[in-house]
């Protein structure tokens, strides 16, 4: 045992995270402190594992559903590769393929898919009321299933995204900073600007800037959310965030200024986002079938959206950041200015410069989605962990 | 061992399916009494297996191919679950994005496919005459290259749904009858109702009533197809039904009123189909190319359907079985009425009251298909499940 | 170990071929005699350990890639193939279901995609100049994103086809012709006819021609290249074969009369493809969204196309080659005269005698597949095969 590896089991061992077992997760706020930083040991763990050729499959067998409600390259990929790293094999179910029948309910689908699986990952994040609740009824239905018998066992539901949180994300973020400042014991009195950022196109979903000050205010860090008017987040969120900002000894505050909020900071997150309000007369709007009301809200919030095209990340802003060098994130993909659009989210020198550790946070999404299914799927992490480390079984025979 | 396993190996031992091994399966009335046996105890087997955390992955590597020509959630993850179980990756053979020339023959797709293909699922129950004999063309084929040293190894074929019969669903129906009276002893004498039930939907295959009549009757039981006049099912079936009710000492009768199939059953099978003339109607003018030929045709079909709204599986009809307590049947998805339909094949109370065992008995169906595709792999099906659960591999090392 | 296998470990045993550890296919005639032996060698190898049921999993998880720009059967299967025989599930890249943003880098979905990716495969062969362009876009990216550490591995690229070559046809072509005659050794002097043949479909590829004289001009055969005037392909790849032809003691010639290739030939592939001129032209209008260029350019093709009819391979012409018995080569599908278009690029006849090998060269693409990899991806090839053959793992438990 490598005494790296033998620091994240230690680690475990002192947490208390018993509830996560034959869990789901659907929230990072749902989640304690010792929860979180138990994903975060096993991701790195498991990455840790991975880079020294030690195979983590705990599964001969099984599969891993996904479903995917809007289109995703990265969340697509980093759940195939945290289900294959595992031993389980991804499914996805095509809606458009399969014989769903006209108001067939949830409780059936989900059973129909879950006869060997062993987890489920759903995206749903277009409509605002419905993504996290479709989570849950689907969790309903597969937990009524494994009670009377018709599943051999509970799949684990991770979500990809909703409408109010996007935990693999926003943990992915997170690992990446506690990295890079070499660990979350140096964060305390750090400051976060999340921050909306001009794009060119319509409706981009709230759950990164929801997720990220409803989980980077846990950290004693002082978060600040700053966004044009018009442009609020969901109100529950923001009351987390106060909340877990309180509690971590950090604040949360808002601003309108976008130059308010990277003066001084230690990381900044500049991003578009859509109004919380207009997305919900959106979802009412589409509820009604009322498709001329969605094209005028459309052109309404893309005159209005045109109208902040100053929200850019450009070099002249970074440059008022802590010594100028504040961490820069981003989830992917960005609006680049002169690039992906003429005008965009960032500057075109500020992406190149950071090119590197952005794909570097990135790369942490995988080894989050493995480590919330590894917690919900082994009852002794800690012990599976020094289990595999002393089988040794090679993941690459080289 | 365990007892139970133990008594599914002795069970295997006193059956005769030494023909099965390399073979495919395409209709269960082409399969012996024994061979239908083994299906069942082998599917039994393996879901003990699994319930009990033994790996039964016999293949390290190896592709199972499907071919789904009509929709499919159900079979679709079945077939996905059970090629998952035994070790072998599924490929689905989607024809849009693939380069068949046109013209390409049945040979040369099926060789090109199979490199290392160990088992072929297809589904294709669209048009009448058509789906079983292009799942024999595919298995002429695949025996053609074996044969030419092609291919390394001769892939099994398993009907997922034909023109004819649904043999992975009606074996997995069966099943969950057979585990629900507590065994096929217990079979003898009880009265099945097979009957057709109003759809709004137009054209549902006859694969499911044909399979129903053609393996239900070779227990004993009293099997009756009830359905309005000019929905009739292929002949050559029923003259199989027939046969197979005088060999098992049951009986299997016809009658056109859904009242009298329902009266004293133990078991009820209520589901839309469309009239086997007017499907091989159709698949004529499909092959003229007579699109303004099938559209009358459906017209007429959906006016015809119509004034059959009566044929519903009601409270009021589930209340003359035997007892009032008949096991409720249904391939699924249902048409529920006033829930994905105004009137559909069965009242929503009745749904709802059957709901666990339904899925209980759609969830037999990945192991039916995993046991087709053991009796047809495995040389000794009994050794390898004694040599599987000797080696007691942890399907999820817990 | 078996002597035919030792026979394999011997011959790579006298090869040098280290610089394929860790490095990409691209091009055959990037890589030297020895290589291209060492990739036959293997492929070989592990088609005699599969068929001896020896597994020859050396991944215990990982993921393989696929990104097809262009429909495919044979080679998408090849590709899943070969991957699942290694140990390594693959996922498809479907650019329509991907965020990939408008603008966005190579550089970044390369990365995003390769988190846990072992091997990327690539078809890209629909324009001029850029197929083989963004193979190499993609390996920089991916290399870059090794030393960032954002990967922990640097995924190995297998090109399936682009522009210029089609690597895994090409030496699945060869390996059958070096089987067919009982060695390479046997090769010297041997007559190959790479001729264009008539077929009614518009701008196929010119990868299979170019491939073919680039690599079977290695052998000491007498490669004769014949088509229509106006049919010509890349100048350089002809450069590539007259030196090819200079350094092994063979010759290269061209002609325009398919009677002259055919006569006395050994080895005859007659296929379709576009004119190199007219492909570079249309990829120019494409660039500039012409498309109504485009579409005179296709008529003024088609026509020029109608004019050659006569270059068929009949039995008229089979009958000039050597003894009357050349072996007939085709990458399939082909366009059979009566079968899927009036007129094509050979007789049903022809095409019905050489069937079964033909579907034979198409079986070892898997096998050149999975070798390309293996040698990419193991420091000591031989060394491993020989630790596979020791632990003797079944395949397929039987």
């Amino acid at each position: 045992m490598d005494t790296k590896l033998q620091g994240y089991i230690d680690r475990l061992n002192r947490l208390n995270f018993k509830a996560m077992y034959e869990g789901d997760f659907f929230l990072t706020w749902e989640k304690t402190d010792d929860e979180i930083e138990a994903v975060f040991t096993v991701a790195d763990a498991l990455r840790h594992m991975r880079e020294n050729n030690i195979s983590v499959k705990v599964f001969e067998s099984g599969l891993g559903i996904s479903l995917f409600r809007d289109n995703s390259t990265r969340t697509r990929f980093s759940f195939a590769s945290a289900c294959n790293l595992l031993g389980l094999e991804v499914r996805d179910l095509d809606e458009g393929k399969s014989q769903i029948a006209h108001g067939e309910t949830v409780r059936e689908t989900a059973n129909m898919i879950s006869f060997m699986a062993d987890v489920i990952g759903i995206r749903d994040d277009m409509y605002i009321g419905k993504g996290n609740k479709y989570m849950h009824d689907v969790v309903n239905a597969v937990t009524q299933g494994y009670k009377a018998g018709v599943l051999e066992q509970k799949p684990t539901l991770v979500n990809l995204q909703c409408d109010i949180d996007h935990p693999t994300q926003c943990m992915a973020d997170m690992l990446h900073v506690i990295n890079t400042f070499g660990g979350g014991e140096n964060l305390k009195g750090k400051k976060v600007a999340m921050t909306w950022a001009y794009s060119p196109s319509y409706g981009k979903p709230l759950s990164v800037p929801q997720g990220v000050i409803g989980l980077m205010t846990r950290f004693g860090m002082d978060v600040v959310l700053a966004h044009p008017e018009g442009y609020e987040v969901m109100p529950e969120v923001e009351q987390v965030a106060i909340a877990n900002a309180k509690a971590s000894g950090g604040s949360f505050s808002k601003t309108s200024s976008m130059a308010e909020a990277f003066r001084d900071a230690d990381i900044v997150y500049p991003k578009s986002w859509a109004p919380f309000a207009a997305m919900e007369k959106r979802t009412d709007l589409y509820g009604k079938g009322d498709f001329d009301g969605i094209k005028a809200l459309e052109k309404e919030l893309l005159a209005q959206n045109a109208t902040h095209k100053d929200w850019c990340c450009t070099e002249e802003l970074m440059s008022t950041t802590k010594d100028g060098k504040a961490l820069y994130l981003h989830c992917l993909p960005a609006d680049i200015s002169g690039v992906s659009c003429v005008d965009g989210e960032v500057s075109e020198s500020v992406f190149d410069r950071y090119r590197d550790p952005l794909y570097k946070q990135a790369s942490y999404k995988p080894y989050i989605i493995a480590a919330m299914i590894f917690l919900a799927k082994q009852q002794d992490p800690a012990a599976t962990l020094r289990a595999l480390a002393e089988a040794n079984v090679p993941r690459h025979l080289k």
